[in-house]
């Protein structure tokens, strides 16, 4: 693997790699022992064209633990204020020679046209609505820690599919590591695409958790939504918010994850996302600090 | 101790500690000896829900002298901003395993509230008008610094007392390593709740300065006053800013301190201010790096 | 050399080395070499007063190639904000012990300002429309790697001359460096001063460009114009544009330079931009690290 821009760009072997190399530095970690500084005296730069502090601290955090350097690269103060197209900011950047550029935008496709102009790794921290590999990454990390498996679990990703990266790289992901994967949604928050092969689609929570192992829940992404069609914080919590009524209608070890930044009482009540046994949400938080981990190791040092 | 949230949580045996280990470091960093770097591969976050990039930059400082690396969490580009919760932003920091948090906050509290949180060391960079801990101690070690003692000294602390967190930590720790305190305030910037034992007021400089070793001045918070009892900038000059005549009536060796940023010719004169041999403005700043370095060092090496 | 705050500070000598430094530097990184981490431990405080993540960045990375911690101070967050003054800013800063202040001012002299009152060495990244003394270090590197040689030379510097520090601080170099410098320029865009000895002012392309070997073209700074006095950008384009048709004015291997950002289809056409042999531009990008971290060792360690 050159790049991690997509899951689609990633072999079977590419995934074995990073998840395995994750769980080496998710022991480390959690063990206090100290880590290889693999990537001492590299410059990671950080590119965020759209706001996230949460998952650039996680890519941070990662960077500094293998001993690299970071750039955070501030699109405010930047010359594309001054009208600097993004191809010649991104030659300009090139030029700097920094061992890996971790780059979050609104438009799609914007990683892969940056790896094209760099001779160095790219990573997608999160493109329009289509991919976020790394969140993909260490979701199924977390499942698998969670349930000792992939394969054969059932999973249904709830809400907001429509606008959700997150969605978009998880149903690539889990569907090829061999789960049955579910979307429910209102209609106006499904995808306009026909969705992949085999994943089913189900407009109420009703129908669609019974027999589910995993129920992933999304931000409501209000401020990408038409608000002619948006139902009011409450009515969208009392259709498709997950309580622990509508928890126990999936199987009774089910665990909930949700990708954070919550809207609690929105999609989520608190109780299910506080809950000590069944909620991952923090776990996935944790976990992505080793995945993202891997995945600069791996590309850097390749 | 655990955390470094507030005077009140410091042993005697801590305050001590850390004063002596500041020394220490001061006197490494004013022979230009090498330090050792004994945050070596941690990483420091520094998460300031308000603006303060003086403190910021100086606990900075303090963590790369050390070896540490340094994550400046922003609040204005964070999920603060998509409705996260206080608590759900911090579950989530804490979950990247930082070594310590430096927090920043205008509620009373936040920082306890975080300590109770987090499994790594807290220090409060300054939380509503409560404490600043490390502003206090590094004002105690520039006044053994400049009088051999606190024990016995006279220190006046003057101006804007109500909305100082300053003046707060300062009167807690200062009494209790044995100075006499005197706050010289306006009615309407004297605290509301009575000041702790011990502790003399005065409404006028001509009253409450004569016999001071150390005259203390604050930063005017104009952006927390009530307008309509705030008078005019010459009109509080004339009446609380600190003048060399103002100033020769606390002892002949009488020096002066203020935290900063400061007002000039609002609540200090400018000749006051730059005087060479009784002004400790900028030794207080050059302090606070030693002060910091010895907090970070001793809370996250116990 | 103490400082580097403009080219007239800097002696023979002094560009000598920095020059054959950064030619060590360029080729090292260039082959993927090691480089001696000369820096390491020390801190190295980027002040920008005006927004430029471009140099800031290039600055970033040359201190961190040579493994100093870089402090990013933020002036929007600043006690600036608090009507702190300049003078106490600074002050406060040089009380940290930073080992180099890297700043950038829209006031004329304010890096010499700073100069006089810290014990450290200063680099000027721009004041007023002065000076930028490393920008035309990293010309006159990138002319001498295309051409073997400054000396003899004919250079055009083209555009916004009155407003460029890009300009001033080139005219200043490649003139003592032996070059024959021409401004090509529409008279409210030449400056007000007279220029300096030797050098040839022309008001037209087709007159000022014949036997040039280097064509530099300048960002045109509208937000410092007169508006009145302002063509459009197509109007300028027609007139002072660099377009293949007018570079063929010049050598027929005459070389193209711009500092960035560009204005594509107001100062230069994309063709000539983007020619991969006759443009310099990525070069300069390029070689700004080498020859920033050639300032940077020499100041701190000599």
């Amino acid at each position: 693997m050159k790049h991690c821009t997509g899951i689609q760009n990633l072999s079977d072997a590419d995934i074995d790699a990073i998840l395995s190399r994750a769980q080496t530095y998710a022991d480390q970690i959690n063990a206090g022992q100290p880590i290889t500084p693999s990537l001492n005296g590299r410059i990671v730069m950080n590119l965020f064209f759209e706001n996230s502090t949460r998952t650039r601290t996680s890519f941070e955090t990662a960077a500094l633990r293998l001993g690299a350097n970071v750039i955070n690269w501030d699109v405010e103060s930047s010359s594309i204020k001054k009208n600097e197209s993004f191809s010649d900011t991104i030659q300009t950047l090139a030029e700097y020679d920094p061992d890996a550029i971790i780059i979050r935008h609104s438009e799609y496709g914007a990683p892969d046209y940056v790896a094209s102009m760099v001779k160095c790794p790219v990573i997608n921290a999160g493109d329009s609505w289509r991919e976020h590999p790394t969140q993909a990454l260490l979701d199924a990390f977390t499942i698998r820690q969670a349930k000792g498996r992939i394969e054969g679990l059932t999973i249904a990703i709830c809400g907001d599919i429509a606008h959700s990266r997150v969605a978009a790289s998880n149903m690539a992901l889990l569907t090829r590591l061999g789960a049955k994967v579910r979307v429910i949604a209102p209609d106006f928050l499904m995808p306009e695409k026909p969705l992949a092969a085999g994943i089913e689609k189900f407009t109420s929570m009703d129908a669609g958790l019974p027999g589910c192992d995993i129920v992933m829940m999304l931000r409501n992404q209000k401020e990408r939504m038409d608000p002619s069609r948006m139902p009011s914080d409450i009515a969208f919590f009392n259709q498709y918010g997950l309580t622990i009524d509508r928890l126990d209608l999936a199987k009774p070890d089910a665990c909930v994850m949700h990708p954070g930044p919550m809207n609690r009482g929105v999609e989520i009540a608190d109780d299910v996302a506080d809950d000590p046994t069944r909620s991952l949400i923090l776990k996935q938080v944790r976990n992505g600090v080793p995945v993202r981990m891997a995945v600069l190791d791996l590309l850097i040092n390749r």
